[in-house]
């Protein structure tokens, strides 16, 4: 049901086209909970099937128009519910921890290349997050303005806060997962020097019985 | 598909039946890759008719048998290429990040109770993965007692290493997690003290470089 909250959070700060929150999942939301368009459309319709969410046409171009959605009461109400709720916490599922797990199956070359995709991926990663959260803190974001122009200035600090710590908390994870790769790495290289198997090919695939 | 290649590692270790096998992804396994009985009994069927896994009928108990798998030379193959690939990243989906990222929607009450169940989870979390990463650096967990058993000793510091790194990856997860939810802490005392709005800093701020 996250999709639906995620949707929720976002009409919080005003009403969107099915497009327009597509476009967000694929910015800034999508950090946090993403979503590919082929989800939000029905769920948005599923929301207004259920009262959460009001539909209404607005022009689009000359001779067409769009569906934008606007939360409703009950949409709030389900939104304060939400997010005063214990959510459980799902089960561990990481490909790449998994992987890590059993690179003893590959070589040194691929368990080396293993380590430096993930730094790759994680400083990308780092780099975007620190970027959105440099526009949450200066009130910058396209997003972060919308939504408060449309709160009293006694709310901005809370709304400001509580973003900005979930984006820090994702720059600082995004460092801990290069701190393990590089970690990774270093192992490789003391494997390699103790003369085991560590610089040879895949270690044992041949001995199975 | 990553479930398949959880079960062809988990296989390489020895045969297992469907039973020790679901019972090892609520144990061990299960911290890096966690799957339903409902899921892999049904894989292992298919991974047997692709050829990775074969049955054979072992005794259980005087009367019945139950269906043991084991690796074959493809399954092999397949968990050597898998080991090797570069996988793709996941999108985000962290119900508790999106959580996070809207708590000014639930009272100063309801956020505390967030960041301090976010505090207790991972707190149980690593507790259970310390565990399980000191069996297997002593190597006294049962499951990496058997896989030693089946390789020669050259290639044991290499089995031992890949899987110390990837829990101990883990408990620098659970301590990041636990960190990031006490600076929300800070941060919700800070909110109050300044009257709930107005002038001060959000703390989530401070892990930033």
């Amino acid at each position: 049901m996250s999709l639906r909250h995620a949707l929720l959070a976002l009409l919080s700060a005003g009403p969107a086209t099915g497009y327009d929150a597509a476009k967000r999942f694929s910015g800034s939301v999508g950090h946090v909970w993403s979503a590919p368009d082929s989800q939000i459309y029905p769920e948005l319709k599923r929301m207004q099937g259920d009262g959460l969410v009001e539909s209404s046409a607005v022009r689009w171009g000359p001779r067409s128009t769009k569906t934008q959605y606007t939360i409703t009461d009950a949409g709030l109400e389900e939104l304060i519910d939400w997010a005063g709720r214990a959510l459980p916490y799902s089960p561990p599922r990481d490909t790449h921890h998994l992987q890590a797990a059993y690179l003893e199956w590959t070589d040194a070359a691929g368990a080396r290349r293993f380590f430096e995709d993930h730094i790759a991926h994680h400083t990308e990663q780092r780099q975007l997050l620190l970027a959105v959260h440099a526009g949450i803190v200066a009130r910058t974001d396209p997003m972060i303005m919308r939504r408060l122009s449309r709160f009293p200035d006694s709310d901005h600090e809370r709304i400001v806060a509580f973003k900005a710590h979930t984006y820090a908390g994702m720059v600082a994870r995004s460092e801990a997962e290069i701190a393990w790769a590089r970690e990774g790495l270093a192992m490789l290289d003391s494997l390699a020097t103790d003369g085991g198997v560590g610089g040879g090919a895949a270690g044992g695939n041949s001995s199975i019985p």
